[in-house]
Protein backbone atom coordinates (compact mmCIF):
# COMPACT_ATOMS: atom_id res chain seq x y z
CA UNK A 1 0.00 0.00 0.00
CA UNK A 2 1.30 3.31 -0.74
CA UNK A 3 1.52 6.40 1.15
CA UNK A 4 -1.30 8.45 -0.72
CA UNK A 5 -4.13 5.35 -0.71
CA UNK A 6 -2.73 5.06 3.51
CA UNK A 7 -3.85 8.72 4.09
CA UNK A 8 -6.70 8.54 1.55
CA UNK A 9 -8.12 5.68 4.30
CA UNK A 10 -7.18 7.64 6.85
CA UNK A 11 -9.00 10.84 6.06
CA UNK A 12 -12.43 8.71 4.80
CA UNK A 13 -12.26 7.64 8.36
CA UNK A 14 -11.81 11.11 10.12
CA UNK A 15 -14.89 12.63 7.35
CA UNK A 16 -17.03 9.86 8.27
CA UNK A 17 -16.91 10.36 12.25
CA UNK A 18 -18.02 13.96 11.72
CA UNK A 19 -21.48 12.01 11.95
CA UNK A 20 -20.91 11.82 15.41
CA UNK A 21 -21.81 15.38 15.98
CA UNK A 22 -25.30 14.80 14.77
CA UNK A 23 -26.04 12.01 17.08
CA UNK A 24 -27.99 13.37 20.09
CA UNK A 25 -28.02 12.09 23.26
CA UNK A 26 -30.87 12.21 26.02
CA UNK A 27 -29.33 14.57 28.69
CA UNK A 28 -28.97 18.42 28.06
CA UNK A 29 -25.93 21.18 28.15
CA UNK A 30 -25.10 22.16 31.97
CA UNK A 31 -28.19 24.93 31.45
CA UNK A 32 -30.35 23.22 30.08
CA UNK A 33 -30.82 24.70 26.33
CA UNK A 34 -30.36 21.82 24.24
CA UNK A 35 -29.50 18.51 24.32
CA UNK A 36 -25.97 17.12 24.05
CA UNK A 37 -24.14 15.22 20.51
CA UNK A 38 -22.19 12.73 21.36
CA UNK A 39 -18.97 14.05 19.35
CA UNK A 40 -18.78 16.90 22.24
CA UNK A 41 -20.19 14.48 25.21
CA UNK A 42 -16.70 12.50 24.12
CA UNK A 43 -14.61 16.55 24.24
CA UNK A 44 -16.18 16.59 27.58
CA UNK A 45 -15.14 13.09 28.97
CA UNK A 46 -11.51 13.19 27.88
CA UNK A 47 -10.69 16.58 29.46
CA UNK A 48 -12.64 15.33 32.86
CA UNK A 49 -10.50 11.68 32.58
CA UNK A 50 -7.50 14.55 32.12
CA UNK A 51 -8.47 16.48 34.98
CA UNK A 52 -9.72 13.70 37.43
CA UNK A 53 -6.66 11.36 36.58
CA UNK A 54 -5.68 11.47 40.28
CA UNK A 55 -8.73 9.82 41.57
CA UNK A 56 -8.22 6.53 39.25
CA UNK A 57 -7.61 3.32 41.93
CA UNK A 58 -4.89 2.04 39.65
CA UNK A 59 -2.14 4.08 37.70
CA UNK A 60 -3.01 4.56 34.09
CA UNK A 61 -1.56 4.93 30.63
CA UNK A 62 -3.43 9.09 29.87
CA UNK A 63 -2.86 8.68 26.64
CA UNK A 64 -4.79 5.32 26.08
CA UNK A 65 -7.85 6.74 28.26
CA UNK A 66 -7.88 9.81 25.89
CA UNK A 67 -8.30 8.06 22.69
CA UNK A 68 -10.45 5.48 24.23
CA UNK A 69 -12.99 7.87 25.66
CA UNK A 70 -12.43 10.22 22.20
CA UNK A 71 -13.20 6.70 19.92
CA UNK A 72 -15.84 5.09 22.25
CA UNK A 73 -18.87 5.99 21.54
CA UNK A 74 -17.83 6.13 17.53
CA UNK A 75 -20.63 3.04 16.63
CA UNK A 76 -23.79 5.88 18.24
CA UNK A 77 -22.82 6.61 14.16
CA UNK A 78 -24.84 3.30 13.13
CA UNK A 79 -26.08 2.28 16.13
CA UNK A 80 -27.52 5.31 17.50
CA UNK A 81 -27.98 6.03 21.28
CA UNK A 82 -29.66 3.99 23.24
CA UNK A 83 -31.01 5.57 26.77
CA UNK A 84 -28.92 4.42 29.67
CA UNK A 85 -32.77 3.35 30.79
CA UNK A 86 -33.99 2.08 27.67
CA UNK A 87 -34.36 -2.20 28.91
CA UNK A 88 -35.80 -2.71 25.44
CA UNK A 89 -33.02 -0.73 23.64
CA UNK A 90 -30.41 -2.50 25.81
CA UNK A 91 -31.64 -5.88 24.41
CA UNK A 92 -29.92 -5.64 21.35
CA UNK A 93 -27.38 -2.85 22.20
CA UNK A 94 -23.94 -4.92 21.87
CA UNK A 95 -24.84 -6.65 18.29
CA UNK A 96 -25.81 -3.73 16.84
CA UNK A 97 -22.90 -1.98 18.18
CA UNK A 98 -20.40 -4.97 16.93
CA UNK A 99 -21.81 -4.60 13.61
CA UNK A 100 -20.90 -0.35 13.51
CA UNK A 101 -17.52 -0.78 14.92
CA UNK A 102 -16.63 -3.54 12.31
CA UNK A 103 -17.59 -0.87 9.56
CA UNK A 104 -16.71 2.20 10.93
CA UNK A 105 -13.03 1.08 12.23
CA UNK A 106 -12.52 -0.87 8.73
CA UNK A 107 -12.38 2.88 7.16
CA UNK A 108 -9.07 2.80 8.69
CA UNK A 109 -5.41 1.03 7.32
CA UNK A 110 -5.52 -2.77 8.41
CA UNK A 111 -2.81 -1.69 11.51
CA UNK A 112 -5.30 1.15 12.66
CA UNK A 113 -8.23 -0.90 12.22
CA UNK A 114 -6.75 -3.06 14.65
CA UNK A 115 -5.78 -0.83 17.33
CA UNK A 116 -8.64 1.17 17.40
CA UNK A 117 -11.16 -1.88 17.68
CA UNK A 118 -9.09 -3.04 20.52
CA UNK A 119 -9.28 -0.17 22.17
CA UNK A 120 -12.96 0.13 21.54
CA UNK A 121 -13.38 -3.48 22.99
CA UNK A 122 -11.20 -2.46 25.55
CA UNK A 123 -13.82 -0.15 26.68
CA UNK A 124 -16.60 -2.52 26.39
CA UNK A 125 -15.03 -5.32 28.67
CA UNK A 126 -14.06 -2.38 31.31
CA UNK A 127 -11.50 -5.22 32.72
CA UNK A 128 -8.06 -2.79 32.92
CA UNK A 129 -7.23 0.01 34.95
CA UNK A 130 -7.52 2.26 31.82
CA UNK A 131 -11.18 1.38 30.85
CA UNK A 132 -12.07 0.87 34.46
CA UNK A 133 -11.11 4.78 34.83
CA UNK A 134 -12.55 5.64 31.26
CA UNK A 135 -15.90 4.43 32.08
CA UNK A 136 -16.00 6.15 35.11
CA UNK A 137 -15.62 9.03 33.62
CA UNK A 138 -18.33 8.47 30.98
CA UNK A 139 -20.79 7.64 34.15
CA UNK A 140 -20.00 10.58 36.24
CA UNK A 141 -20.49 13.63 33.47
CA UNK A 142 -24.09 12.36 32.74
CA UNK A 143 -25.29 12.68 36.38
CA UNK A 144 -23.42 15.99 36.72
CA UNK A 145 -25.21 17.48 33.78
CA UNK A 146 -28.68 16.50 35.30
CA UNK A 147 -28.35 17.28 38.33
CA UNK A 148 -27.37 20.57 37.12
CA UNK A 149 -29.78 21.10 34.24
CA UNK A 150 -32.44 21.03 37.05
CA UNK A 151 -32.76 16.61 36.82
CA UNK A 152 -35.83 17.21 34.00
CA UNK A 153 -34.72 14.06 31.99
CA UNK A 154 -35.21 11.90 35.60
CA UNK A 155 -37.92 13.64 36.11
CA UNK A 156 -39.74 13.12 32.54
CA UNK A 157 -38.87 9.45 32.77
CA UNK A 158 -39.77 8.32 36.45
CA UNK A 159 -36.11 7.10 37.01
CA UNK A 160 -35.50 5.77 40.24
CA UNK A 161 -32.40 5.57 42.68
CA UNK A 162 -31.69 1.86 42.49
CA UNK A 163 -31.51 2.25 38.59
CA UNK A 164 -29.21 5.71 38.79
CA UNK A 165 -27.13 3.21 40.90
CA UNK A 166 -26.86 -0.30 38.75
CA UNK A 167 -26.08 2.80 36.03
CA UNK A 168 -23.05 4.36 38.00
CA UNK A 169 -21.89 0.75 40.03
CA UNK A 170 -18.63 0.56 37.51
CA UNK A 171 -17.88 3.83 38.56
CA UNK A 172 -16.63 2.12 41.62
CA UNK A 173 -14.01 -0.33 39.85
CA UNK A 174 -12.39 2.82 37.94
CA UNK A 175 -12.33 5.45 40.90
CA UNK A 176 -13.42 4.87 44.84
CA UNK A 177 -12.80 8.05 45.05
CA UNK A 178 -14.93 9.78 42.32
CA UNK A 179 -17.92 6.93 43.19
CA UNK A 180 -18.37 8.36 46.49
CA UNK A 181 -18.72 11.75 44.70
CA UNK A 182 -21.77 9.84 42.64
CA UNK A 183 -23.07 8.94 45.78
CA UNK A 184 -23.05 12.71 47.26
CA UNK A 185 -24.77 13.87 43.77
CA UNK A 186 -27.26 10.88 43.77
CA UNK A 187 -28.33 11.86 47.52
CA UNK A 188 -29.18 15.62 46.05
CA UNK A 189 -30.56 14.55 43.25
CA UNK A 190 -32.93 12.60 45.44
CA UNK A 191 -33.22 15.10 48.04
CA UNK A 192 -34.54 17.49 45.31
CA UNK A 193 -37.02 15.53 44.00
CA UNK A 194 -35.38 14.53 40.45
CA UNK A 195 -35.08 11.19 41.28
CA UNK A 196 -37.23 8.57 43.02
CA UNK A 197 -36.64 6.56 46.38
CA UNK A 198 -37.23 3.38 45.80
CA UNK A 199 -34.13 1.80 48.28
CA UNK A 200 -34.03 3.75 51.26
CA UNK A 201 -30.54 2.65 52.69
CA UNK B 1 -6.38 22.13 50.92
CA UNK B 2 -8.48 19.21 51.26
CA UNK B 3 -9.43 16.61 48.69
CA UNK B 4 -12.97 17.81 48.87
CA UNK B 5 -12.33 21.32 47.97
CA UNK B 6 -9.80 20.22 45.24
CA UNK B 7 -12.30 18.09 43.79
CA UNK B 8 -14.97 20.76 43.80
CA UNK B 9 -12.65 23.37 42.20
CA UNK B 10 -12.04 20.63 39.42
CA UNK B 11 -15.74 20.02 38.98
CA UNK B 12 -16.45 23.91 38.78
CA UNK B 13 -13.73 23.91 35.84
CA UNK B 14 -15.38 20.71 33.91
CA UNK B 15 -18.88 22.79 34.06
CA UNK B 16 -17.10 25.82 33.21
CA UNK B 17 -16.22 24.06 29.81
CA UNK B 18 -19.78 22.95 29.05
CA UNK B 19 -19.64 26.12 27.53
CA UNK B 20 -17.45 25.95 24.83
CA UNK B 21 -20.60 23.29 23.53
CA UNK B 22 -21.99 26.50 22.70
CA UNK B 23 -19.00 28.56 20.76
CA UNK B 24 -20.12 28.41 17.23
CA UNK B 25 -17.27 28.32 14.28
CA UNK B 26 -17.49 30.16 10.89
CA UNK B 27 -17.20 26.42 9.74
CA UNK B 28 -20.26 24.09 8.63
CA UNK B 29 -20.18 20.19 9.11
CA UNK B 30 -18.73 18.11 6.44
CA UNK B 31 -22.09 17.89 5.53
CA UNK B 32 -23.50 21.52 5.40
CA UNK B 33 -26.26 20.98 7.52
CA UNK B 34 -25.10 23.38 10.65
CA UNK B 35 -22.28 25.37 11.86
CA UNK B 36 -20.07 23.46 14.18
CA UNK B 37 -19.09 24.29 17.71
CA UNK B 38 -15.78 24.39 19.35
CA UNK B 39 -16.06 21.38 21.55
CA UNK B 40 -16.43 19.52 18.64
CA UNK B 41 -14.45 20.63 16.42
CA UNK B 42 -11.62 19.91 19.29
CA UNK B 43 -12.97 16.31 19.45
CA UNK B 44 -12.15 15.76 15.71
CA UNK B 45 -8.85 17.31 15.76
CA UNK B 46 -7.64 15.35 18.83
CA UNK B 47 -8.54 12.02 16.93
CA UNK B 48 -7.42 13.44 14.11
CA UNK B 49 -3.96 13.72 15.53
CA UNK B 50 -3.93 10.28 16.82
CA UNK B 51 -4.55 8.68 13.76
CA UNK B 52 -2.00 10.80 11.69
CA UNK B 53 0.53 11.35 14.30
CA UNK B 54 2.81 8.60 11.87
CA UNK B 55 3.31 11.97 9.64
CA UNK B 56 4.35 14.02 12.47
CA UNK B 57 7.76 15.85 11.23
CA UNK B 58 9.11 14.81 14.79
CA UNK B 59 8.19 12.34 16.75
CA UNK B 60 5.70 13.62 19.76
CA UNK B 61 4.21 13.06 22.60
CA UNK B 62 0.76 11.76 22.17
CA UNK B 63 -0.98 12.70 25.12
CA UNK B 64 0.35 15.93 25.34
CA UNK B 65 -0.58 16.66 21.87
CA UNK B 66 -4.09 15.52 22.87
CA UNK B 67 -4.21 17.14 26.07
CA UNK B 68 -3.33 20.51 24.07
CA UNK B 69 -5.86 19.74 21.16
CA UNK B 70 -8.37 19.21 23.73
CA UNK B 71 -8.04 22.72 25.87
CA UNK B 72 -7.03 24.65 22.62
CA UNK B 73 -9.75 26.63 22.13
CA UNK B 74 -11.27 27.07 25.55
CA UNK B 75 -10.16 30.76 25.70
CA UNK B 76 -13.21 31.23 22.93
CA UNK B 77 -16.08 30.75 26.19
CA UNK B 78 -14.90 34.41 27.02
CA UNK B 79 -13.15 35.59 23.74
CA UNK B 80 -15.20 34.28 21.05
CA UNK B 81 -14.02 32.56 18.07
CA UNK B 82 -12.30 34.68 15.66
CA UNK B 83 -12.67 34.05 12.05
CA UNK B 84 -9.48 33.37 10.17
CA UNK B 85 -9.46 35.69 7.86
CA UNK B 86 -10.69 38.52 10.26
CA UNK B 87 -8.05 40.97 10.01
CA UNK B 88 -9.78 43.00 12.52
CA UNK B 89 -10.52 40.89 15.25
CA UNK B 90 -7.10 39.63 15.11
CA UNK B 91 -5.84 42.39 16.23
CA UNK B 92 -6.98 42.30 19.92
CA UNK B 93 -7.00 38.14 19.38
CA UNK B 94 -4.24 37.34 21.56
CA UNK B 95 -5.24 39.81 24.39
CA UNK B 96 -8.68 38.64 24.79
CA UNK B 97 -7.24 35.26 24.73
CA UNK B 98 -4.92 35.92 27.39
CA UNK B 99 -7.34 37.24 29.69
CA UNK B 100 -9.85 34.17 28.92
CA UNK B 101 -6.90 31.63 29.70
CA UNK B 102 -6.19 32.98 32.95
CA UNK B 103 -9.84 33.21 33.97
CA UNK B 104 -10.46 29.74 32.84
CA UNK B 105 -7.90 27.75 34.14
CA UNK B 106 -7.91 29.65 37.47
CA UNK B 107 -10.97 28.00 38.59
CA UNK B 108 -8.86 24.61 38.74
CA UNK B 109 -6.61 24.12 41.70
CA UNK B 110 -3.29 26.02 41.32
CA UNK B 111 -0.84 22.58 40.37
CA UNK B 112 -3.18 21.94 37.55
CA UNK B 113 -3.94 25.78 36.64
CA UNK B 114 -0.27 25.88 36.44
CA UNK B 115 -0.21 22.17 33.85
CA UNK B 116 -2.95 23.59 31.63
CA UNK B 117 -1.67 26.87 31.03
CA UNK B 118 1.54 25.48 30.10
CA UNK B 119 0.29 23.60 28.15
CA UNK B 120 -2.35 26.51 26.30
CA UNK B 121 0.56 28.93 25.66
CA UNK B 122 2.93 25.93 24.07
CA UNK B 123 0.20 25.47 21.47
CA UNK B 124 0.07 29.04 20.98
CA UNK B 125 3.96 29.35 20.85
CA UNK B 126 4.20 26.30 18.15
CA UNK B 127 7.78 26.16 18.83
CA UNK B 128 7.90 22.54 20.36
CA UNK B 129 6.95 19.14 18.16
CA UNK B 130 4.22 18.95 19.95
CA UNK B 131 2.47 22.16 19.06
CA UNK B 132 4.06 22.16 15.77
CA UNK B 133 1.92 18.98 15.04
CA UNK B 134 -1.07 19.98 16.81
CA UNK B 135 -1.16 23.15 14.78
CA UNK B 136 -0.96 21.66 12.05
CA UNK B 137 -3.84 19.17 13.23
CA UNK B 138 -6.09 22.31 14.08
CA UNK B 139 -5.60 23.71 10.49
CA UNK B 140 -6.05 20.77 8.11
CA UNK B 141 -9.51 19.55 9.46
CA UNK B 142 -11.38 23.05 8.66
CA UNK B 143 -9.73 22.77 4.80
CA UNK B 144 -11.21 19.85 4.47
CA UNK B 145 -14.46 20.45 6.13
CA UNK B 146 -14.67 23.71 3.91
CA UNK B 147 -13.89 21.83 0.73
CA UNK B 148 -16.43 18.98 1.26
CA UNK B 149 -19.08 20.99 2.83
CA UNK B 150 -19.03 22.77 -1.00
CA UNK B 151 -16.42 25.66 -0.26
CA UNK B 152 -19.57 28.18 0.77
CA UNK B 153 -17.47 29.96 3.22
CA UNK B 154 -14.71 30.74 0.59
CA UNK B 155 -16.87 31.97 -1.67
CA UNK B 156 -19.26 34.14 0.65
CA UNK B 157 -16.08 35.97 2.11
CA UNK B 158 -14.27 35.97 -1.08
CA UNK B 159 -11.58 34.44 0.21
CA UNK B 160 -8.33 34.47 -2.21
CA UNK B 161 -5.57 31.74 -2.69
CA UNK B 162 -2.83 34.09 -1.09
CA UNK B 163 -4.90 34.02 2.49
CA UNK B 164 -5.37 30.25 2.86
CA UNK B 165 -1.71 29.72 1.76
CA UNK B 166 -0.80 32.07 4.70
CA UNK B 167 -3.22 30.46 6.95
CA UNK B 168 -1.92 27.10 6.60
CA UNK B 169 1.83 28.04 6.39
CA UNK B 170 2.09 26.69 10.10
CA UNK B 171 1.24 23.16 8.98
CA UNK B 172 4.83 22.90 7.03
CA UNK B 173 6.50 23.07 10.26
CA UNK B 174 4.77 20.39 11.86
CA UNK B 175 4.09 17.96 9.04
CA UNK B 176 5.67 18.34 5.65
CA UNK B 177 3.53 15.31 4.38
CA UNK B 178 0.08 16.72 5.29
CA UNK B 179 1.03 20.51 4.25
CA UNK B 180 1.76 18.12 1.12
CA UNK B 181 -1.91 16.86 1.02
CA UNK B 182 -3.03 20.34 1.89
CA UNK B 183 -1.48 21.58 -0.91
CA UNK B 184 -3.63 19.03 -3.17
CA UNK B 185 -6.82 19.94 -1.50
CA UNK B 186 -6.22 23.82 -2.22
CA UNK B 187 -5.62 23.03 -5.60
CA UNK B 188 -8.96 21.07 -6.25
CA UNK B 189 -10.85 24.26 -4.27
CA UNK B 190 -9.51 26.49 -6.67
CA UNK B 191 -10.23 24.31 -9.71
CA UNK B 192 -13.81 24.13 -8.51
CA UNK B 193 -14.13 27.57 -8.26
CA UNK B 194 -14.44 27.64 -4.32
CA UNK B 195 -10.75 30.24 -3.82
CA UNK B 196 -9.60 33.10 -6.02
CA UNK B 197 -6.63 32.19 -7.46
CA UNK B 198 -4.35 35.56 -6.88
CA UNK B 199 -1.35 33.85 -6.53
CA UNK B 200 -0.52 31.57 -9.88
CA UNK B 201 2.32 29.70 -8.45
Amino acid sequence: MNKTSRLDQQLDFLLEIDKLKQIYRRNTLADGTRTENTAEHSWHIAILAGVLQEYSNDSVNLERVLLMLLIHDIVEIDAGDTYAYDEKGYQDKEDREHLAAERIFSLLPEDQYAKYKEIWLEFEDAQTPESRFANAADRLMPLLHNYLSGGAIWVDNKIRKSQVLKRLQPMKNGSEELWGGALDILDRAINAGYIINDDPR
